[in-house]
């Protein structure tokens, strides 16, 4: 049997029982690296497991699937992923193998950020399509992200940004070199993110555009959701872009209309009376 | 302190180990029982973690809420809900009266099928807007989520339906004569959900609309995601207006464009050779 294993959010002990004893019959245990983290790393998982686990980089999911399938329809093999194992596409790759190769698989599900994004206020129903922020490069500086936002917007409706990870990069250098020496890993802050979006809103208003998403846009930023020093923190984009919101993962949520009940949430992580203010501003550049 | 807890989906081992140990350490313990369902009632719960559960019903949540609050300040009380604390707006409501009030409260997070629907195969982040399809009575029949879906799928995006759940509703004559008789509860099921989507597609094209949603629409029928005996079952709407896919919860997902991976999961639950066909005829009345 292969067993997908969702973790959940912040630690080892977020792990579902069911999970937990899941992965203690397991003769093989992988742990999915490359599109989430926890607050903990390997080590503590493996304390708390009491077992050895297999590190699973892009490379060996994607092409080293059958390493991990081997044997799976004899022997219980199991594969975690940081919060649920649906959320990267990978995963369904993976799903996919193993019942061509006639392996049954079982999905033990957790919470992710698409939908623990709901302890913030804003509710899960007024979400449109969840978009993923990428960083940007000298050459490559893609927007479609912003005008996801704005369409979602135009809707009243909130969009959940998922914040780019860079885990096991190569320089272009190493890369073209064959060298596989790689990057420190880099997680996408909240204020990178809304730094991104600053900058695109500034370039399409030189341009002379429509603005769906300003300055003055009221956002969430997000970081270590389920921690115990999990930080919300509701603010306008502008006031985003320069907060510290400590250490890794983030995400932004970009509201769209609010219902009251949402503000009376929001209000509980914003400067005091300083959210009636932002509603107020943010309310003239929304766009329907 | 307040923990609000998620159960998942499932059964009683679906809680995390975090949120077990929570409950453990509660003097009181509400179970949310409105909104959702386990597979497996309060004694099942009750055997599962040593201690007495109270059942806290719609009335004490909206208006018994100091109850549940009283000595939280300097005792544990869990509110267990079952998939993730947020998914319903009440549970807000709960939040903001414990701050008020000067309670700190923590949420511990589990799966919902917010997230969990993505293990049919469909994206997560391919989905819009979630929509609720409410039972119709003989002079209510709203079809405000069959134009939801529309506009979902015109965006290619996916749509997530919420079927409808009665517990603990009155008939119109026993609430007059103020006699606190409920009736049975009622769950709505996938080949309800799908035969009132039906009503109105045939509505509209008697009345010339032209419509984002036919027959032939492919969709995702789900049954008790998360447990042993869960169902997904990929066909067209009218398909699974006529299947039974058993025992409640059950939820329906529409498709917008599929991405071939997506194809590819979908077909591990349907016919064989079925799909292919089911895409082609849904694509002709796809409208972007």
């Amino acid at each position: 049997m292969l067993y997908l294993i969702g973790l959940g959010l912040g630690d080892a002990a977020d792990i579902t029982v069911k999970g937990l004893q899941a992965v203690r019959r397991c003769s093989r245990v992988y742990l999915e690296a490359y599109t989430s983290v926890l607050t903990v790393g390997k080590e503590a998982l493996e304390e708390y497991y009491g077992m050895q686990l297999i590190l699973a980089d892009r490379d060996l999911v994607e092409q080293g699937a059958d390493k991990i399938l081997k044997d799976a329809a004899v022997t219980d093999v199991a594969f975690l992923v940081v919060g649920d194992p649906f959320g990267a596409t990978t995963h369904s790759d993976l799903v996919l193998r193993a019942v061509h190769a006639g392996i049954p698989y079982k999905v033990i599900h957790n919470a992710s950020i698409m939908n623990a994004v709901g302890c913030c206020g804003l509710q899960l129903y007024n979400f449109g399509e969840t978009v993923s922020v990428v960083f940007w490069t000298e050459t490559w500086r893609p927007e479609s992200f912003y005008d996801k936002i704005c369409k979602n917007r135009s809707a009243g409706l909130h969009t959940l940004c998922l914040l780019d990870i860079k885990v096991k990069e190569q320089s272009i250098e190493n890369m073209m070199r064959g060298k596989k020496i790689y990057e420190p890993p880099r997680f996408m802050t909240v204020s990178q993110a809304a730094d991104q979006l600053l900058q695109i809103v500034q370039r399409r208003r030189e341009a002379g555009e429509e603005l769906g998403v300003t300055e003055d846009t009221l956002c969430v930023g997000l970081a270590r959701l389920g921690s115990d020093d999990q930080v919300i923190r509701a603010g306008t984009l502008q006031q985003l872009a320069s907060c510290d919101l400590g250490g890794p993962l983030h995400s932004l949520a970009v509201t769209g209309r609010l219902h009251p009940l949402e503000v009376d949430m929001l209000r509980t992580n914003a400067e005091p009376n300083a959210l009636e203010r932002l509603i107020e501003v943010d309310s003239s550049t929304f766009t329907s």
